[in-house]
């Protein structure tokens, strides 16, 4: 039993993890789909795939999770493509955790059984909430894994966010 | 003389169809372009240019009008470059029928003649309208030409919509 | 049942619309994919999808065959979603009829019955054999159905090849 | 001493022109790119890259600055990437002149020295107002250089962008 | 430290395995990027990027390596945006291993340390050598590590190669 | 009068200054399109598109030549896009130069002057001549004007070429 993941992961936080520990306890191994790996330096999207592929995988390590394969996935402009696409990328999976209203239709338009990821407290562990407090210099960090925030002071992501929602000086 | 006439059709409604009537009468033949054939799986755009192409072919058949050519059309993300990209999939024509500022202008600046496309009651009959009441469970089935409600039960369209608008439970 | 064929059909020619003929009697419709849409100005692709879709359809109306959506597919570069881009871009089908091995066995994995198109005198009846002959001011209009000789002197098509491969001045 | 200046110069007014001058005195040439190169036929891109390039250079020429590379820059779907485009399309550069703060970050990140363009009564000298004005049939061409308007009226470049904003008639 | 190795792997050998070994003695985490990820069902290419993936962590599963990170990367048409493209799509890195001049060049160019990787008897353990084999039912399986032919039976992988490669019937 | 020669220039060499000298004789200003602009770090096309910019810019300095407009233009995918891509990257022109049948066929379609470019010893005078010749370490040096074979030095193009080419070490 392999199950599917799917997020922007703009960071990784709690509710993330929260949501892999449960999915791992029922499957023999996940696939984290990094999600439009191709977007970065935004406000919606600040950190780049590779940032988070690095910040994720700590994450895991930390909490010795070791059955999950990390796979980024860049968006396609063709939403009928999506699944065909999302296959192509990555090992075989049986099982799609989702939310998404439309990532649910199209896996399970594509005959795939498709599960709720339930997530807790979500107004506080969501990644625009996450995002703001960086923005506003508030507490972000009690609401990432271990490994999450020193990811993001290496490659200065903190700064970067504040940076471009700056005024244009 | 043959005519063109560019549409999304999401979905095709009572309003594209007396257009096509009118026109019908003043052409040899009308190529009939499906626009953002990409796209599906939203509210905006809820079905595939293959589901779009079904509903107008069973349409026109019932109505007996046979001197249509449906050819899907992808959007492209350069304006200048439309024009030419609508020339190279569609058989040859003389007239524009839009009342688009976009693409009346493009095909303007292209040397076609460009024409008015009578829509009557366009408040009621338009793809908003249709895909609203869609959503609402409200009498849409009124405002489609013969087979087109037909089509969108086969492929299941009225149930992805509300799928797709949804909470995401 | 609905069956789908897909060539590039550069020209259409004797071949194809036999093949098209013997499938039309199993069939209660025919979607033609006309592949490599993008393509054209080439020896190998002489022909628009937009000068190929009107020479089929005249092809077809001579021989009184109604019940053919031409539908021009342009390629993308990734076979793995080949087959559910076909999907997005046509009326469902049942059937597949191609003699092309990776067409085959694509939609075989993807859970398609896939048939045999018996070609007869197939190294006389192929686009090669029609552009050569073209180029060569030989007799290529033998080899093509009616209507499509006349659709290639209408867009200037013989020319076009001949000169592109015409030396460089 | 090289600089960068990007922009999309919809259309290339007095405060450009100002940037340029000031940049002039303090650099052995300056490389123009002109950025979202694909756009046009919108309110917010209402010119193509080939006519801007005209405007621009028709501006400089009557200034008399000859030290100027002007490079149309499309633009791509991945920021991370957008650095590396730009300098694959243009001349060697050492210094970047930007007030965008998403321009400043990329370019900083990639190690360049970033300056502000100091820009003179913004709120006058932009193109949203340049193109404002054009729209109501305002005083728009005392806001744009000697060179510009002459472009603007030879490609009918305000008839298109009021005719894109018209009703659809 | 942190070492690049980007190959295609179609499919993963004991060349590639005996890379890698020697690069994990010399570096804290090794990103094993899988190049060419959108490409499959090809004689070249007949793997999808989620079947290498999988064939690539079950050998090293086996081999008790785990500090790899497995990361598709698609080809893009833009040299010059290669390096930017794997940066951003992978976690940092300090130094490249690879033997192909044109990802030595552009690495290099970049600033990266490039080193030689070391591949013994590159004639037999080679991709094109295994692929030969496998078309021509030979012994192929003791060229791969543990755990690549197991994937390649579960997906069907050596059957569609040699359909593929089959005449067209 | 305005005229367009389109190139890939890699690199500019004195066969191609000659035309440009011919061509500025009878025109009022020259575009001069940087064709397969994406494309670098190959032995076809070593040089990015701001190394072939800048060469020819140098080189028509030093001519005195001033009244040429340089714009890359990436390549497309679809030959029937192509007259309408260059059309909105470039300023309005009059009279195509080009030997290409291709080039010339397309620009013909769309209704342009197209005249030759008469190019002198083309054995000689190509640029694949002198990529031999930089590989080989024979004299590329007298083929090119001056100034190109000071910015191929300062870019390491010669290095680059010989090193692309080099056994995989």
């Amino acid at each position: 039993m392999s199950a599917l993941i799917i997020g922007r992961f703009q960071p990784f936080h709690k509710g993330h993890l929260s949501v892999i520990k449960m999915v791992a306890q029922k499957s023999d191994s996940i696939i984290i789909g990094i999600g439009s790996a191709q977007l970065s330096h935004t406000f919606e999207n600040p950190f780049t795939a590779g940032e988070r592929h690095l910040m994720i995988s700590r994450a895991l390590r930390y909490e010795g999770i070791d059955n999950c394969y990390l796979v980024p996935i860049v968006d396609i402009n063709q939403y009928s493509l999506w699944v065909a696409h999302v296959e192509s990328m990555v090992p075989p999976f049986d099982t799609v955790y989702s939310n998404n209203p439309l990532t649910r239709r199209l896996f399970e338009e594509a005959g795939y059984e498709v599960d709720i990821a339930p997530m807790f407290d979500r107004h506080i562990y969501s990644g625009t909430e996450v995002r703001t407090r960086m923005l506003n210099n508030g507490d972000w960090q009690s609401l990432v894994p271990k490994g999450v925030a020193e990811t993001i002071y290496e490659v200065k992501g903190d700064e970067r966010l504040r940076q471009l929602m700056g005024d244009s000086q």
